[in-house]
């Protein structure tokens, strides 16, 4: 068996599970720092494959691709949180394996996270688990009458979810789901939306972006603006809760950890929402917007090597590219100074990240909306 | 027969001829804009392999491996100007290739090279060509008894050049070159060295990046500073002469121009040494310290997509790692801000360019030697 614990050096292979956009551009990032990447994925025709020098496209229950995917990279890692449990434990008797497993359980199953954030003293929205219609009416009662019923596992951008302001509505929702096990969750009457986006090395050292601030639109990210117009003291109190939440984790790489901002009695309050154990979304404005990208940073953390700056370049802007508005693409192209990425996805769809823009402004710019 | 003019839209393919860490840096650059990449080298194991969709390995010589490159891609560039003419040609009667032969065959060859400036009006040192050892007295004669024999073609980095100060040196010295074609400069007594990089696209839209100045160790690029310490009406003038050529050439890609300064009476006069029809050494630090890094501008000139920004973000030094200069790249990975790039050779050689690390400092920064 391989050394568990290798120094990564420049010309080591980085195996990355999933061959979507995140993992692309993680495996830009590390061939910017002399790494090659491995991907490995159930599909092939995604586009991180374009950019790897070995490609593995075999089933996450595969045991023998996966045990010589294992063979064949220095480290690890994933581009979402979805993986297997049983994946992950296998690749990570035989390799090194960043984020560890741990975080994989304690992020995948929404019930078991909030459980997991209220022990490090971590505030979320009120929850009930619901395991059957029955719990329902109980659960909305505890709740003021309305909730959002979310299924445990494999959430994202919205689909497994459904805002419900009665029991009926709540079962047919239940029924929908297929009766998986889920939760009901408070509406939290936020009055913004904000990643805290930070990475942690081995060593424990951790730096945090400047947090940033996320608007969706049908569930999906839009725009993500940083800094976040918050206080700097609110700020500061929600990089820390990351830095908890990866420390509690003897976490290595990138986290993203989404919160609301509440204006409560007491000012602005700290809700978290969910844990991204990976590079985020609301992560991509550190490409043109930052000193070290989100992926240069998560490349960094799992090869063990040092931490990049997270300065910040000015105020930035990004927008995802979501379905037909990549077809904007040359107009964004004919604007000074726009910070365009595509994918490269062979098909474009409703709703699916075609790509992003970045706009990076001086620092004190005025916004058209009178804002600075 | 493809096409000739076709509109290149994301999901092309870029084919590359040249596997080094400039063919590297242009398939990453075309990842980032959804693009992707197919590169044509004679030999396996180059850097620019690892990042591409498609490779082919063969001889620049063979005709038929040529003929399915050109069906497979797009659009075709090049990362080195040594390109055979032929293989240009070939290729050019079956796909789009930019920059056109027509810049090869004026930048292959030293002599050809000179007298297509003079012709511009731009000002080179002056040369002789030396066709027999018997052309090298007179010659060093009208350079008062100094000057640099260099072959007139396939030399870089110093290679294929000689100082010579009487024509015994000069005769063993084109003896060593096998007394293939060579030409004689004068010594030209400059005060800088500096590149003028700009973009042409293929309506005659020009973009110059801030000239910059170079510093050269053992006649390879050690480091490049962005802005050059030259007055603004040089700057001007420089890149004026980088749109001249350019024009001349019906030029579409990036284009990089070396000069020399030279502290004439008239003020600061200019030299100009080389062109060089690709991308350049002299123009990395556009990927960390320009809004455009000359990759994406190469990119968008070949695609036919508008001409990105060359704002710059600061003051730019930008060094060379060289030979076992790498072996540092865990110090440059702790310094904050600074930006490492690794090429992923998988040899490391003496002279070799393994990789670069760009500083970006404020502008207005004080210099430890009290410059700003």
């Amino acid at each position: 068996m391989k050394k568990l614990d290798p120094a990564i050096e420049p010309g080591a292979t980085i195996g990355i599970l999933g061959a979507g956009q995140l993992g692309r551009m993680l495996a830009l990032a590390g061939a910017r720092l002399g790494l090659k990447s491995h991907i490995y994925a159930p599909d092939a025709g995604e586009p991180a494959f374009d950019v790897a020098v070995r490609s593995t496209v075999a089933a996450y229950e595969d045991e023998a691709a996966l045990a010589r995917f294992a063979e064949n990279v220095d480290v690890i890692t994933y581009e979402f949180e979805n993986i297997p449990a049983a994946t992950a434990a296998f690749l990570a008797q035989r390799c090194p394996v960043h984020p560890a497993p741990l975080a994989l359980e304690k992020t995948q199953d929404r019930l078991i996270e909030k459980r997991f954030l209220n022990e490090l003293g971590v505030a979320t929205a009120g929850f009930a688990p619901i395991d059957s219609a029955e719990a329902i009416g109980p659960a909305l009662t505890s709740f003021s009458g309305s909730g959002i019923l979310k299924t445990r596992r494999f959430g994202y951008d919205g689909k497994g979810q459904a805002m419900i302001r009665d029991t009926a509505a709540g079962t047919e929702a239940f029924a929908s789901f297929g009766e998986v096990p889920a939760i009901i969750e408070a509406v939290v009457p936020f009055a913004r939306e904000i990643s805290a986006i930070g990475a942690r090395g081995p060593d424990g050292s951790f730096r945090a972006y400047d947090i940033c601030e996320n608007s969706h639109a049908n569930h999906i990210l839009s725009r993500t603006e940083a800094p976040a117009r918050i206080k700097a003291s609110t700020a500061e109190r929600a990089a820390e809760i990351a830095k908890r939440i990866a420390d509690a984790l003897d976490y290595v790489g990138v986290i993203a950890v989404e919160m609301f901002v509440v204006d409560g009695a007491k000012g602005e309050e700290l809700i978290v929402n969910e844990i991204a154990p990976r590079v985020h979304n609301s992560g991509h404005w550190t490409i043109d917007g930052a000193a070290t990208s989100q992926f240069e940073q998560h490349v960094r953390a799992i090869s063990g090597w040092p931490l990049g700056s997270t300065a910040r370049r000015g105020r930035i802007v990004m927008d995802n590219l979501i379905g037909d508005e990549v077809c904007r693409w040359r107009e964004i192209l004919q604007e000074e100074g726009a910070c365009l990425h595509l994918y490269g996805k062979s098909e474009l769809r409703d709703g699916r990240k075609m790509g992003h823009v970045t706009r990076v402004y001086a620092d004190g710019t005025i916004y058209a909306d009178g804002t600075n």
